[in-house]
């Protein structure tokens, strides 16, 4: 599965996310000629690498009259996606979008691939399909080749995130704070609100007052239901950052429907696509931020089943990658695949 | 209570957790002349704070034949701890031990005050006494008030373990390889085996091969089972280590016997000694390694209530202090009181 032959727009270009998805385009082998990169009025006119060459960013608003592509990959804001979604896909474009702002809408697929992805592939209808959040897809690759074997009636997780899932100026802002506290300097917080060099804070994201959960918690769950197809599964997550720069990380416990052994999970890991097992207990060899930034495939260890009923396992997985840009140009090619 | 009248040894005086063994007794006001310092030859004879005056650290083999303290606060290896504890004991010395070498004797008290003070209240029999460990500690502290007030039979927890659970030289490590990274320069582990800069990984004690933990969270399990007396609850810990200095947080999930509510879990919290709640839903105010640092007090927060048996929360807590230094001289404190 490739996309050679399509014509592919990249809304969010100078982002962190949008440079992943321009450095995969490239290396499925899409011509430069065929790709266009968007960004606001800010970034427009800058030059950013595709493969070996150069593409001029393009003022996003000059999207307005052109031809759209036939598939444009919005890494953007909630509220840019809502802006353009729609026209573009008014236009003749399958829009995968990495926002929020459509993911729980009835009428839009929410697709990881290795998980759900038979039910967008070949199918170039112009429309609008969500790339889940970057914990969910993470926690997700390792859970459901349990769930598909034994079933799976609850999911506790508690995540250890990068900094990348708050964008670039997060990533700068981790690196310059812990310079500054090296050097004797206290950390001057910007993009978080809690310093974030050498911490762990509670994810910066709004906290509803009634349930507790903070919107990446709550996406988690909905997002678990609708993708799972399963809204009696109870899933409940804590979502933490912790000082690193772009690969997430969960400690995942399900609740098993069926009877389970550690030979029957490791199976079934060991069999999924887009997973590779980091777990030799021996010399303490587990799945590490820094073993997986950059890789395509989810890390999975620490796999215990300390009860029948009950499966333990660490996962992890690369934010900007399988987490965001991977995972939205592995449904486009789904959908221009036979 | 306060050890102003006793006199006090402390083994292990120039690492992380005896510097702060020393800071505490000099805030309870015991005189210098009361206080010995002892650590290997390496260090003997260097000069250490104590209070605004300072202490020079005596060889450990110069105790064979001096005369004992009443208090010896060992915070050395377990090989120390054997070698020395049953020694010091027979001269009439209560010996406070922080390694893992006597937690588990049948016949040794393995103390958290706030939890389980009483067994060792105004008791002066000269004996050992136990320190838990850090981890284990910091998650009582916030799950036995919710015990006492809805029972347990469940605790699944994933920790964010600090460097200075390794010592100093971890502590070092950490802003070493942290300027390192920043410089461009690859990471050298020393200390830790897996890079501890902008990374996290699972905790660096040896794994068992058939049940897949580690000993940190063998620790956690078998030293809730005595401190709590209940060999019946489940506890399905995860511990890792995150590029934290010294404090460490955990996520904790606990599954309650009675029916509980919200209410009365913070009720619970509320009324608890050695706990502080910074739980403030409307500004993401929750505990942080940075909010607890130097701090004496447990901080709770992340409080939720999903469903009628189960209790989520977040607790940070010092782990030089309370984990470690703090903890074994509110023991030591105790033993002298009325």
């Amino acid at each position: 599965m490739s996309l050679q032959g399509r014509t592919v727009g990249v809304v969010g270009a100078s982002g962190a996310v949008g440079r992943e998805m321009l450095r995969l385009l490239a290396g499925d082998a899409v011509p430069i000629e065929n790709v266009r990169a968007y960004a606001s009025a800010r970034s427009a006119g800058t030059a950013i690498d595709y493969g070996s060459d150069q593409l001029t960013i393009a003022d996003l608003e000059t999207l307005r009259d052109g031809v759209a592509p036939e598939v444009m990959l919005l890494a953007a804001s909630s509220s840019i996606a809502q802006q353009w979604g729609p026209d573009l896909v008014a236009r003749g474009c399958v829009v995968v979008d990495n926002s929020s702002a459509f993911r729980m809408a009835a009428d839009v697929s929410l697709v990881i691939p290795e998980v759900n992805g038979e039910t967008v592939r070949g199918d170039t209808t112009p429309r609008i399909i969500a790339n889940p959040n970057c914990s969910t897809i993470i926690m997700l690759m390792g859970a459901t080749p349990i769930r598909t074997a034994f079933g799976c009636t609850r999911m506790i997780v508690s995540t250890y995130q990068a900094a990348s899932g708050a964008g670039i100026e997060a990533m700068d802002e981790l690196r310059t704070q812990s310079r500054d506290v090296l050097d004797g300097q206290p950390p001057a917080p910007r993009v978080f609100s809690e310093p974030c060099a050498f911490n762990v804070f509670s994810h910066d994201s709004t906290v509803d007052p009634e349930s507790g959960l903070n919107v990446e918690e709550a996406k988690m769950i909905e997002e678990t239901h609708k993708i799972w197809g399963d809204d009696r599964v109870e899933v409940l997550p804590t979502c933490v950052r912790v000082p690193v720069l772009r690969a997430h990380c969960e400690s995942v416990l399900l609740t098993t429907e069926q009877s389970v052994d550690l030979t029957g999970v490791r199976n079934a890991l060991a069999g999924a696509d887009g997973v590779q097992m980091v777990d030799d207990r021996a010399s303490n060899d587990f799945p590490t931020p820094l073993k997986v930034s950059g890789g395509e495939e989810v890390l999975i260890g620490r796999v215990r089943v300390p009860n029948d009923r009950t499966v333990q396992f660490f996962v992890a997985g690369d934010q900007l990658l399988k987490g965001a840009a991977q995972n939205a140009v592995q449904i486009a090619r789904l959908v221009f695949s036979d």
